[in-house]
């Protein structure tokens, strides 16, 4: 099956090879920039014979480390392979692989934490240094280097772009049908270069459906058979039920306002149980033909997508469960006309996101009284995840929702607290908060208003008196009550908890 | 002077009144729409009267406040007045007037302290409530509904547009040669009826030269003569000099590089005496036919616009010295073709900014060790300014500069922290932090690298072992070491100041 077949330009067919072989062509001390995001489309082979390169390398006594850029999050076969070995120097911009983050919370690894916006341009303008080597997965390699995307597009335009030299993972578990589903737009510039980015709506194509690389700078192809890191579905739980609730009556309220069309808007949303549970919500709800403009198909948006509720949806990755992507595979001819996958600097793009006016559901790890929003920090100085998109959509949405259960580890973490540990969000950004408790909408309201009410709607009730002390003994004491804080106590909660393992 | 000859549609002469004809028409509970624009403006004699009223009304026992919105900061006359007689429930969405951060902080003042791009949206919107007068100054009254803008643009669209009801004051002491000068964009739409805004150089003329509204609208009109908030021009100090110096060095460095012509990209840049510094030592720079996409123009952008260094300035406001303003009019004719005036939904509207690639350059009160940077609270509870446009460029500048001296109140403050005590531009959207003692370029840093260098180039030399030392101190305790904190001691410095005065 992995026997060239999907290498359809004959000159390139000698430069199939093992993974082994095209490990070899990875030297230390260079930036890698791999395909990948959300555990979908990336490469499966060459990782994992790298880091057996680089096992090899520190038994000869000899250095080895990498730069690893991706688009985001990928899979233990690579994020978890090269932490593992501890070869990789600096990671960015998203990961959300447990050996990783151990790596760097342990100091071991530089990581930096950037907007996936913000990758494409930065990569560009140079400041990150070099980009070597781009390892990209790819459905098929057509002729005059275009290629099949496969699952996912990320930052492959960019890397492919950018980098020396060019690694193809081919993967023949991909879908062939996949082509015509992706739309690569090739107009983005740097300053003062740039120009209006012609797309008005989630469906709007702009692009071509191919990637596109100068085949000179393929120096391997590598065959694979293997899968994308497909879960297998959980079903919401009771309070992703109940956030997903409150979130969809505070939609109806807005539609019956007149301030939101009964189509909505284009919806994002962070990945998840609750991401998921919103869309099964919007199932039974009653509005009508609405769309998506995203990272992430997930599988609630799959469902909402075959159902006909959801009428396009528009993402730069495909991140499903082995169900779901059995349906999808299954009905690909009737989803390539519902769905389109791009660059992430086009799914992300600050100017397409204040266009098209999104509605934005991201996650949170804690939110404090006064509407500031973590979304990256345990206590402060260990990183979660990443920022991911949540920046990109919040601050340019059209209407912003953080959502989280209100408490988390057995209920001995408070996820609203006086003050937050680490700002993702800042209180100018933050504009609906949502608990199983209920909904805080922040609109309009000064520091105080945001309090009250974000201790009465979103505070668990075990933690909502201490909370209410807090806020009447800042009010009193703070040196100005714009925003009342006690800068002695502000942080004491998480103080607490690392000392006593409760807040 | 004031003879209605500025009103030149005869059938609004009728409307011209006192100005405390005209403040009566105001009612309590009302939401009121003001022009200006960092001292620029506004209206001088109606807010003076309102608050006459307010007086009055206070003392037959009546409660009367309103909401006051505008485009940023105004001047004693509205701000001042209005709040000095506790006329006002909530202010937005900037306000710098001392009288009113009193009441704010005091708690007897709600202030909304949002993005400038964003309450355009906002209002249109709906969520804010109804708006229920505008009180606009004009140069003149032009027939139709035309009118001229004065010295600054702001917000008035949106105010003409949604206001029931709207008063305008023409200013006679406005230049008439400011007509032309103005560029009114009328194609900003709500979602999901957005279309790519078309302009792609400082220079471009999307719109029409006059504000326009209903003439129906009309219920009054004041006439007045008196001068902006022009206030005497500071020569930067020492310290300012220093710090334009290395943003100067820095960018020079970066034309070498390659990642800026030598033109450099349109600059931004906040007000204030290292604002002046930065654009006074622009004048002697190699750097060549510079551009200005900004909120407002000072001082220093205005010599270099009479100096040849700088091609073309898009601001929203004019906000002169005496001096410059004198200048200013002595040279109008020429400077029409060099400048032009927008709504601040443009000149701030991401989408914008994002594509002309802008080199932001704006004041932090505080930042801390890992570029978390603090615009708006002192001691972590008390407003001073407001966020303003600060995070509207930052956040989709292509290189974005921020710049304090390194200690404040004598040297009893420093203005590198542990970690701030508020946060308005987070870690993710700094990128250059620059103090007289140096500058940290954070690009492409994680936030141990950030830290090191933060201490190292920005820190006052007293604080720096201290920083250090709650470094190196962190690194060991902390939870994690991707952002080492120390929860109990991380707002220490704060605490400290409030209690003994010195941090």
């Amino acid at each position: 099956m992995t026997d060239g077949a999907r290498v359809l330009d004959p000159s390139l067919r000698n430069r199939i090879m093992s993974a082994d072989e095209a490990a070899a062509l990875i030297l230390s001390g260079t930036n890698v920039g791999m395909s990948g995001f959300t555990g979908a489309g990336y490469p499966k082979e060459i990782p994992l014979a790298l880091a057996r390169h680089i096992v090899a390398a520190h038994e000869r006594g000899e250095a080895f480390k990498i730069g690893v850029w991706t688009g985001a999050s990928t899979a233990p076969e690579l994020d978890g392979a090269l932490a593992k070995v501890d070869g990789v120097e600096m990671r960015l911009p998203y990961q959300s692989d447990p050996t990783c983050r151990q790596r760097i919370n342990a100091g071991e690894m530089d990581y930096l934490d950037i907007h996936l916006s913000h990758v494409g341009q930065f990569v560009w303008s140079g400041f990150l240094g070099q980009l070597d080597v781009a390892v990209i997965e790819v459905a098929a390699v057509l002729d005059g280097g275009r290629l099949i995307p496969s699952s996912s597009v990320g930052n492959n335009k960019t890397w492919l772009d950018q980098a020396d030299k060019i690694i193809l993972e081919v993967n023949h578990r991909q879908s062939l049908a996949l082509e015509g589903m992706h739309d690569i737009y090739y107009g983005t510039r740097l300053p003062p270069h740039r120009q209006p980015i012609p797309l008005t709506h989630p469906r709007d194509r702009i692009g071509i459906p191919y990637l596109t690389c100068d085949p000179n700078k393929i120096i391997a192809i590598v065959e694979t058979n293997k899968a994308d890191r497909n879960t297998t579905f959980t079903p919401p739980d009771e309070n992703s039920q109940l956030i997903a609730g409150h979130v969809i009556e505070f939609l109806q309220h807005e539609v019956k306002k007149g301030r939101l069309p009964n189509t909505l808007l284009p919806l994002q949303s962070g990945v998840g149980n609750v991401a998921n549970a919103v869309f099964m919500g919007l199932k039974d709800s009653p509005f009508e033909n609405l769309t998506a403009y995203t990272e992430v198909l997930q599988d609630g948006m799959l469902d909402l997508l075959a159902d006909g509720k959801l009428t396009f949806a528009s993402a730069t990755a495909l991140s499903l469960s082995h169900e779901a992507l059995a349906r999808f595979e299954a009905g690909i001819e009737e989803f390539r006309s519902k769905i389109v996958l791009r660059p992430q600097e086009i799914s992300n793009h600050p100017e397409i996101i204040r266009r098209l006016g999104i509605i934005a559901m991201n996650g949170l790890i804690e939110a404090d009284i006064y509407g500031n929003v973590n979304s990256t920090h345990v206590m402060g100085s260990s990183i979660m995840n990443g920022i991911g998109g949540s920046g990109d959509f919040a601050r340019n949405a059209y209407l912003s929702f953080f959502m989280s259960p209100s408490v988390a580890k057995g209920g001995t973490i408070s996820c609203i607290v006086p003050m937050v540990s680490h700002v993702d969000h800042t209180e100018h950004d933050v504009q609906v908060i949502v608990t199983e408790q209920g909904l805080a909408d922040l609109r309009g309201l000064a520091p105080r208003q945001r309090a009250r009410l974000i201790i009465e709607k979103c505070a668990h009730p075990h933690f909502r008196p201490a909370l209410e002390e807090y806020y009447q003994r800042a009010l009193k004491e703070a040196p100005g009550r714009h925003t009342p804080h006690i800068m002695d106590e502000a942080l004491s909660w998480h103080a607490r908890y690392l000392r006593h393992g409760s807040m």
